[in-house]
């Protein structure tokens, strides 16, 4: 296990809002230091997207592991001149001793419900924020774009492409790590595929083609150097008078020397025309089985006007508006305050907004997923002590218009909530990436796809127990 | 200057799309490696915007110099089973040894103009594509939204305060670093502060509000703990009948005790008249200097906005829509080959496309910018060996409606390409991080507003020299 934690690269205790600090310092000088608290991590239902798929737990867990204020680190927090001495030997053996709890990366997830839960003491919950929210917010941004495009190109295989215009280093390595969860079947990031196992796939570029002569003399040289992995980019002088015939030559040179195309790819241009004339000239030439690739600027969007004008095109390879998720690029998640210790006790707090929706679940909870025949029926966000008797019929409610109810007579329940950390040990096995794709396989395959298609889905009930229900009420209402 | 190197946290050499590898080999095995090649960064006019800051060549150049394939990642990529021994073998002394030519930092620049140059042998400068689209079109992307907002704002600081909604670690930093550039006073991030000197600014979250008994107790904590840096959150229960009249209430005590306080912020609600109301009371409480911060889904649009309806507010607090460009959230920069050696002399290549605007420009080339007045009157892009005689009128021509002529009688012209690195060593003494951003002031100060208003500005002329147009058309001819 120790391993594991090693292969962090960088110490982000540093990546935080100056706030943080502030905020412990002053819980320092208060003497509230070393009071309990309990924050959740959650997005809100103005977030653009129905449901999400979680993700970015492994490495939120590498960094709360992997805390450590450096002497320059320390050096630096001094030069500010804001921070006393006190505070400043207090972060020297800083440690998170607390306990994490999470739901398990793949997991779709809805709006309001706990991703992650962090008890602990203040002093420590408190540093936490900024950079769960960071690291957290965009691989679940991205996971979930990734499943909305997976989601519209049915069953051909989608490949994460977006590198060069992914928002930094960072964003485009655990965005390519987070596209695979979502379903991508692979990345051009070869650093992705070095520190994640993924599968890292690629062509050649139009410059490629332009280093040579002429373009028949690239794709013969291409043929040579790869014979088994011969995908041609067509497109850099005109796709179908050139591209595809001097293709066509080539892969039956190829053929002759006993290898079999893998096909050609489309990076401009109409690409519902010039598919399906490409696709016509493939056959006719004896390669059926040759692919057509297609890339640029594709989104879910694309994929699904592109099927429905019939295009011949048997993979996408999807940059910039998925490493970005350019529709919407950010997950609003927040990390909120939901019990304090007081007098020795924990009180439980909550965060009033104009809307009842906005307002955050008071309380330490866990997240219970019910199902029926199956399927994902409904969630419900319980208050952390509370049993749920699957042999009993369970009624839940919605939250804000509590008139509309559902009674389940025969359901299976599952608890989603996790404990990761425990008094600031690791003690849940993280699972390989291989084994976290296909949980987010399965967990998706969970519900019934009115809930998961991209254009005006159902609402998926996610509940609150009678008990949590009841304490949002009563501190509501003083 | 070998420090500076040093400053590297990660090597990120195999940061590359997988088929850069691919067409490395491929030169390779073609007998093509040692092929002198020019290679030119840009963006196009289609990115929506119509200027940029030039940002990320430190972070550029840092990648740069710091490419080493460990032993580690030659294992990972013989696990591929894609390439041979003789590839692999030439990757472990692998280092870049050609020349980089870039405009400095903080150098406003337009569509089609290169911001960066590389030239080397076909087979290094390949490698660069990926990583160098990254970081540039990255931070490139993130100085241009913040000047848009720092625009839109007039003289009222903007800090950046996105961290927690960036596109992971990464996409924080750097776009910290970015947003400074492009005019932010400074940011959350500390580890902003820290790697690049950086101004690190905050207050305290609703949280620390809530884990008071009561709001009063709170401030008057908060106050007591940074009598000098006091300013107060005041939207945790209700700005106007709590939050202010607490916030006064503390400022008087303050005030008692000697200190003066900073502020107010407000991160909900309807700003144009909590801020209003919110300015009243503390003038009429004898606080006129006190400030009042606004946060919360803030951008250029949002400042305008508000200015329109006289909202009073001092100072903003800018996050996702800033960190993200969350309306424009990718720079599509691209790399396209400009020159290749064949048959021992340099060859100019370009890429043709539908249109006439998004064909290449091909070449090795440099480029100037115009003065007259004082003011940036034009730019020119012209081959790496010519000169311009300033003695001389100078004829500027649109590069596609030719008929659209001007002629300077008067005028300075500055180069604005600049050698970075010669044979693979640095020649160019790097700014310091506040150099960059004085610069990146002087740059955009050089431009009549017109060209750089938020709404349908002017279009900046940016030519062609005779001698590459002559050279375009010529290729275009044949």
């Amino acid at each position: 296990m120790m391993d594991w934690i090693k292969k962090m690269n960088n110490n982000l205790t540093l990546l935080t809002d100056l706030y943080e600090l502030t905020m412990m310092s002053g819980y320092l000088k208060s003497g509230m230091d070393n009071k309990t608290a309990v924050f959740d991590l959650f997005f809100r239902s103005n977030d653009n997207i129905s449901y999400a798929v979680a993700c970015g737990l492994e490495q939120a867990i590498e960094y709360v592991l992997n805390i450590k204020f450096t002497e320059d680190d320390i050096e630096y927090l001094r030069s500010l001149k804001i921070f006393d001495e006190a505070f400043l030997n207090r972060l020297k053996d800083f440690k998170f001793n607390g306990d994490v709890y999470a739901v398990p990366e793949g997991t779709v997830v809805f709006p309001s419900e706990p991703l992650l839960t962090v008890r602990g003491t203040i002093f420590e919950a408190q540093l936490l924020e900024t950079a769960l929210l960071n690291i957290i917010n965009h691989q679940t941004l991205i996971a979930t774009k990734a499943s909305r495009v997976v989601t519209a190109a049915n069953s051909e295989p989608i490949m994460e492409f977006g590198l060069r215009r992914a928002q930094g280093p960072d964003a485009g390595l655990y965005g390519a790590r987070a596209a695979v969860v979502g379903g991508c079947i692979g990345t051009s990031n070869v650093l992705a595929g070095k520190r994640f196992g993924v599968k890292v796939l690629g062509t050649h570029a139009h410059s490629y083609v332009m280093s040579f002569s002429d373009e028949y003399t690239a794709f013969f040289e291409y043929a040579r150097n790869f014979p088994t992995n011969c995908l041609l980019l067509v497109d850099t002088y005109d796709t179908l008078k050139s591209g595809v015939p001097n293709a066509i030559k080539v892969f039956k040179e190829l053929r002759a020397k006993g290898y079999e195309p893998v096909g050609i790819r489309l990076d401009s241009g109409d690409l519902a025309y010039l598919s399906k004339k490409a696709r016509k000239m493939l056959d006719e030439a004896g390669f059926p089985k040759a692919k057509i690739f297609a890339s640029g600027d594709i989104d879910e969007k694309v994929i699904s006007s592109l099927h429905s004008q019939k295009a011949a095109i048997d993979v996408w390879g999807v940059g910039t508006k998925l490493i970005t998720s350019y529709d919407n690029p950010a997950l609003g998640g927040v990390y909120k305050l939901a019990e304090i210790e007081a007098d020795g006790k924990m009180v439980s707090k909550l965060k009033v907004s104009d809307t009842t929706e906005k307002t955050t679940n008071p309380g330490f909870k866990k997240l219970f997923r019910i199902y029926e025949d199956g399927k994902a029926a409904a969630d419900l966000i319980a208050l952390f002590t509370e049993e749920i008797d699957e042999s009993r019929p369970l009624t839940v409610f919605h939250p804000v218009e509590t008139w509309k109810k559902t009674t389940f007579e025969k359901f299976r329940i599952k608890l989603l909530t996790t404990q990761i950390i425990k008094n600031g040990k690791l003690i849940y096995k993280m699972p390989a990436f291989s084994e976290i794709c296909a949980y987010a396989r399965e967990s998706f395959g969970e519900f019934w796809e009115e809930y998961t298609r991209l254009d005006a889905p159902h609402i998926y009930k996610v509940d609150l127990s009678d008990k949590l229900y009841d304490l949002k009420k009563s501190l509501l209402n003083t």
